[in-house]
Parts: C-alpha cells; sequence; structure tokens
C-alpha cells in the first residue's frame, strides 16, 4: 500500500506527521514524502526541513494521498502542476485526504465538488468558492475523501483512517504505541472554546504571522 | 531563545514534531534540529528523514532542549558523545526536556537522578536504573526537567512549557492555532485504558518491530 504525503514550501508540520505517525503503521505501508521536486522542504516557521523522496511525477499511482496545509497553501492553490497531479492520481486512489487547509487544495482541484468537507477553522468558509460544502467537524469522512481540520487534527484522521483500513483492533494498537491519550493543559483547542479576543485576534492576523 | 531538538537514527517522528509544533511558536524561538552529525535523520519507520541543520557541537549553548524517542534510543544510550553533549548543554539550559524513552538518554546522561520523570509506557521501568524516581503521568516537571510520556505526550509537554514560558494566553492561542482539541476515535491510548491483549502483545513485543 504506496502513501503519498504531499509537502510544499511552508506547509505545516504536525500537520503531515500526525497522520504519518499512524498511516506508515499499517500492514504493508510505504510511505513516500512527495513534492514538486525531490529534496529538502521548509516548514512554515522555517526551522525544519523534510525530505521529499521523490518529485510528484515519480509517484503516478498512490493508493493514499494525504496532502498537509499550512501557510504555502494560498501559494500552492495557483500551482497547476500541483493541482493535475492531484487530479490524476485521484483517479486510482482508494483515499484522498487532506488536513487542515490541505483540503483547499483537494477543493482547488475540483474534487471535492458537492462533497462534506472540513479545514482549519480559519479557511473553512473557502472551501464554498470551490463547491464544497464546508463543516466544523474534526474529521469528516464523504465516500473515499476524508479531511481534518487544523493542524492536530491529522492524527485523528490518522486513527480514523487506520480503523478503516485495517480495523479497529489495528488502530487501537497504533493508539496504545503512539499513547495517544490526550491531556492538553487548556481548552482552548477550538473558536467555540477559547477566549473570544484570541478568535478575533487571529482573524485579523494580528498575533501570528499566518500567511 | 535557542531551542535544540535532538534526534537520532531510528527517532519516532510525532515524539520531536509534537513539541516542536507548540515551542516553535513561543515569541523570539529560534530551533535548531540537531545531531550527532548534520545531514538527513531516518525516523523509525524508515520512511522519513527531518534535517538536521546543525551537529551537536556546533550547538554548545540551547536554552531549550528537547530530545525524542524512538527505537534507536537503545543504540544511542551507549553514545557516549550524544550524552556528553547533554550534560555539557544542561549546565546552561533553561529548561532540559524529553518525549517518550528520550527520557532515557537524559537519565543515563545522569541528569534526572533522584528525579520524577516519565517516558513510553513501554520503557518506563528503565527509568529506575538509573536513579529516576519513574511516573506514570503523562507530563512530569521536576525542577527545569520535563518529560513527557509516549509519542503523541510531546505536543501536551509543548504546550506545557510555553504556557510556563511566555503566560497561559499564549499557550491557548497556540493550542487554537493548531486546532489542538483531541477527538481521538478509539479510547485505547494508555495501558489502563486499552484492551489487556494489545498491552500483552507490545509487552511480548509481538505486533511491531519496536527496536
Amino acid at each position: 500500500m504506496q502513501i503519498a504525503m504531499v509537502v510544499y514550501d511552508r506547509f505545516t508540520a504536525l500537520d503531515v506527521v500526525g497522520p504519518y505517525e499512524t498511516l506508515s503503521r499499517l500492514p504493508g505501508a510505504r510511505v513516500d514524502f512527495v513534492a514538486e521536486q525531490a529534496g529538502p522542504v521548509r516548514a512554515d516557521t522555517g526551522f525544519l526541513a523534510v525530505t521529499a523522496d521523490k518529485a510528484l511525477g515519480e509517484l503516478p499511482h498512490p493508493d493514499i494521498v494525504v496532502v498537509a496545509g499550512g501557510p504555502g497553501t494560498f501559494t500552492q492553490i495557483e500551482n497547476g502542476a500541483l493541482l493535475d497531479w492531484l487530479r490524476a492520481v485521484d483517479a486510482t486512489t482508494t483515499w484522498t485526504t487532506s488536513v487542515c487547509s490541505g483540503s483547499l487544495l483537494l477543493a482547488a482541484a475540483g474534487l471535492l465538488e458537492g462533497r462534506r468537507a472540513t479545514s482549519h477553522w480559519l479557511t473553512l468558509d473557502f472551501l464554498k468558492q470551490y463547491g464544497a460544502e464546508p463543516t466544523g467537524e474534526r474529521v469528516v469522512t464523504d465516500g473515499k475523501y476524508l479531511t481534518a481540520a487544523g493542524v492536530s487534527s491529522g492524527i485523528d484522521m490518522g486513527l480514523t483512517l487506520v480503523g478503516r483500513i485495517a480495523g479497529d483492533e489495528h488502530a487501537q494498537a497504533v493508539q496504545l504505541l503512539t499513547e495517544y491519550d490526550p491531556q492538553p493543559p487548556y481548552d482552548a483547542g477550538s473558536p467555540e472554546k477559547a477566549p473570544a479576543h484570541l478568535v478575533e485576534e487571529f482573524r485579523t492576523n494580528s498575533r501570528f504571522s499566518l500567511v
């Protein structure tokens, strides 16, 4: 089972490493990090680089595609080569998936038209522009399309997909191995739960440079 | 603020990317992935490589050290160069931390003697050999030493440390940005919660190759 993890300049690291940590433990998994060109690809903060072992063109028939999000999404949304590749591989994937703003790339490729999908809470509304139906759920399954909300939600998506493919018991084993028994020290992980002024600061982009 | 993320052959990817995603968003953070030699370093499943931009010797005075765990720990525990570096930098760090079996490296370097510490549930008991006091908690703080349990617990540790350094509000902002509102599809993330036969399978190392 070939799994393509799609990265690009200024992707968000946890978007892709969350599902990687779970999906790479599927029986018979072979995972390839892939980018437009092979070589090191820098994450959004500029510090972490992961190696894309293959260029997109070297991976024509992955079984599973996972598209990362991140500030770089808004550049990639204009990248015809990437969108063409997504359309082409989607013709033969068993699962086409995304984390965070990565769903905008699936949507821009025309793959989510008329489908329910999610995204980072800050980019959720953009899905409508491409004919997808945004929902605020953390993990959304519509046919063979799985989309996850922001950043850390890719862990939940990966575990969900492991269960679908290899059964509940294997997914539980992966959860136990990765000791995924979350105990966040705060309860501010969604716009509904976080202090309202923080949500507003993000919407006006004043606290972090997001793009 | 200089943050060293310590990796080595067969580290576990999420161990280091979890805290990276949170700590890299501290005000003034500069994060360096560091290994014995600079260059690509492969994670335990063999698929993901991250770039160590610096060799250990090039980073003599990090403010924060984060040591990843993974199957490679048991090789590194004999690596005098790494243990020497850990001892040397610990003399001037403000925080010395680990995720998963990474705590065994801190312990082997003599840094956790007489201290409360945690580790992956499968490696917790090894801490005693080095004079540390193991506890099954997910994140343990003892003085300037923070240790986290298995793999995904590094996210909770990172967020805890962001709160200690930059205040609760900044940590909440990071939690909101990373949409860390976990909703695992199963409840098997600790040996107390998982089916007993899975715990036993791991203890006898029959389901996954862990080392």
